[in-house]
């Protein structure tokens, strides 16, 4: 849609001087996600990829476990207001621009008719998103309540010499990082270091929704035998969504979160942490990585 | 607290080999923040400075001003359910853990008689925090209309000499990214450099909450003349931090998004990314940096 990048000018500062350039940013843009016609969310995303974004934040929140607990998505073009929106009289609608043209920004999905419609509302937001708990304990224990594919049993073999080449992999495949510095990347490698999907965006949780959303539109869901890799640092939300679909692997360029450490052990997850310069981290289930023996000195 | 860093075995994989050696993580917890009794969110935060995030957090949803705006902060310490969790049976009681100990994890703010109690609600969340709105334009309306302390009129001047050595400085106060690598952090400095705080938690948007909230406890609301820095991207969400609490300076050492960099530009708040090196890039408001002619070559 040619609304990953925007362009402008900037001043340049450095050491010798100033000038004005052209300068590339990473586009970031609300996303209003709403089931059944009913407001459930609202994230900043990098526009593109909305529809898969979609299917993995409702994966990976626990609304839906197939891609047949989808009927359709498709953005709202006309400029209605939303269900409950009374008290905001007075603000623009959501749905188009002060032109009156769609803005692409709000995506309604239609769930099958069997499947349940998540709550909505505050105390959803205690109990079932990913911020969810108040201790690490009860976190840990909504997890594990919710997800219908924990990884636990995934026999699948990795050696570590592939795992430690899945970052380099990853950043070659960031074109519009490249462009403005600015995109957080995950990327879904089968066991052999295959890759399978990369997505960029600038929040780190919309590119892994994207790319697990990916993978349900493909029928790879739970996704066995496979290995998601993020640019950065591995939260208790990113483990979450990893569990949430069925992945056995999670690789990050940089540290693990304590509970991020905690969630990935109490669901059977291997997690690996800096994993750069052919070395790694890894915290849990390390049984999954195959060690090749040290040559001698 | 004592809880910043957990410690825990890691098996560590090199090129020369693999063994096991103990490992510090950041610590990752959730943060329930109440309102007069009442449930307002959930963040996951690296505990402590807890009612500096409170208050930090308040401030830039709009909810509170000044100082005044709050009676008191406090951990609930019984463990009963909070309003509105009937639909939450069977799950662990917030306030307390397994062995019925405070957890320290739930917050309570009581406002000022005259301060209204904010919304709740998934209404709230589509207007109001930090991801309002659905289009760009509406989104920086959003934060345009809420904003007590907007920074257009600071007259404040820094020399680009003293921004381009803060990112280094607050590296240097980063105590517990040094031992997890895990951290974000935010600085608020001086218009002369000079340091006034540094928070670091997983969370970049809890760093900065932490560090507004050190600012409103201190009577440093709205913040002139001075310049917030963060060590990772300035994301639409830090800008509108930023803007709320009267910030006229933002300097991140990586890239901004195009929509923080719009909502720089209608707040009237200089913006400055990839400040590293000695050079960085400015995307706004950049006659508040003062430029040394460079010398002749």
């Amino acid at each position: 849609m040619g609304r990953l990048i925007a362009r402008r000018p900037v001043l340049r500062l450095t050491p010798d001087g100033e000038r004005m350039r052209p300068d590339a940013l990473a586009v970031e843009e609300p996303l209003e996600l709403r089931v059944g016609g009913r407001a459930l969310a609202v994230t900043m995303r990098t526009p593109g990829h909305d529809v898969e974004l979609a299917h993995g934040f409702l994966l990976t929140e626990g609304v839906i476990g197939s891609v047949t607990d989808v009927r359709d998505a498709r953005y709202c073009a006309t400029p209605t207001r939303p269900a409950g929106s009374a008290s905001s009289a007075g603000m623009p609608s959501p749905r188009v621009d002060d032109d009156g043209r769609n803005t692409y920004n709000v995506l309604d999905v239609g769930l099958a008719p069997d499947v349940p419609e998540p709550e909505t509302g505050v105390e959803r937001n205690f109990y079932t998103t990913s911020s969810c708990g108040v201790c690490g304990k009860a976190s840990l224990d909504a997890v594990r309540l919710r997800s219908r594919y924990l990884p636990a049993g995934d026999q699948v073999r990795v050696s570590a010499e592939v795992v430690a080449t899945l970052p380099d992999e990853l950043r070659r495949r960031q074109q519009v990082f490249d462009r403005t510095g600015g995109l957080h990347a995950a990327g879904l490698f089968a066991a052999d270091g295959t890759l399978l999907v990369v997505r960029e965006d600038v929040g780190r949780h919309n590119a892994v929704d994207k790319v697990l959303g990916w993978a349900l539109l493909q029928g790879r869901i739970p996704a066995l035998g496979t290995l998601l890799v993020v640019s950065g640092r591995a939260s208790f939300e990113l483990v979450q969504k990893a569990v949430m679909a069925g992945v056995p692997m999670l690789a990050a360029v940089s540290a693990p979160s304590s509970l991020a450490v905690e969630l990935a052990e109490a669901s059977g997850l291997t997690l690996a942490g800096f994993v750069r310069g052919g070395s790694m981290n890894v915290y849990t289930r390390s049984e999954r990585i195959i060690i090749r023996a040290a040559a001698p000195h």
